[in-house]
């Protein structure tokens, strides 16, 4: 069990990773960003991409799931108020693997709700080459230990 | 066909609205997002916030979808850099219908692309009951027309 204590300020932490096909590419994009690069192989090939890449949107659920899996606690995870900042500099393509690093950048203590207090992280996301294609600057609320 | 230059800076668009179910925001927790008050009922009712709420890149992602059918053209999206600032002031419920307004702040074109430019855009994302849910500050790379 995890708890706001145990979010240390310095620490790096790599989540392992996550791989997505150009099946799951074309689900998400169908159902959530259906625009011609994420959604239409035929389109996309001719497009500004020179192939499907993967919706922003989608690279940063798989993101959360190894957020959720291994970098989170639901003995001590309140949510997110939100993010501060997110880059896409590269894009994901099928059959990429992406890694997630998260850098524990701050663990504030809440003096209005002294049971939690705020984390702040660094998370890097590459595919399999090294090549970065995304970061998040993130928040989480975490309960403290009881 | 909409094109860099019908971004207007101080316009404001309306793009209409998306409901979300109990089964969407399970199905979608269950895969990205599988914390107990994301994906399970049971325990989301002892939890923080009473009952099950959507993923925030749930949220996200059906923004995109209004994004995709009334504010981006196939004609011209070339995809986006990232985020600047992105929160989830509430949750966002089962059976929530969502609307979602867009401000353009602004619209630069590329001096070292002059085919293109870059859109600024504040996103505002509201439930039934006027409660804001999400807040977005985008950008998007537009293409010029030809």
């Amino acid at each position: 069990m995890r708890f706001f204590e145990d979010y240390a300020p310095g620490s790096v932490e790599e989540l392992g990773s996550v791989s997505v096909s150009e099946a799951d590419i074309l689900e998400f994009a169908r159902r959530y960003d259906p625009q011609d690069f994420h959604a239409d192989p035929g389109k996309a090939a001719a497009g500004p991409f020179g192939g499907v890449i993967a919706s922003g949107w989608h690279t940063a659920s798989l993101m959360m799931k190894l957020l959720a899996a291994r970098y989170l606690d639901p003995a001590s995870s309140l949510g997110s108020p939100g993010i501060d900042e997110l880059r896409w500099p590269s894009p994901v393509r099928p059959g990429d693997s992406l890694t997630v690093r998260v850098s524990i950048l701050e663990a504030r203590r809440s003096r209005t709700k002294p049971d939690r207090g705020l984390v702040k992280s660094h998370i890097e996301v590459r595919n399999q080459t090294g090549d970065t294609v995304m970061t998040v600057s993130a928040m989480n609320l975490i309960r403290c230990r009881p």
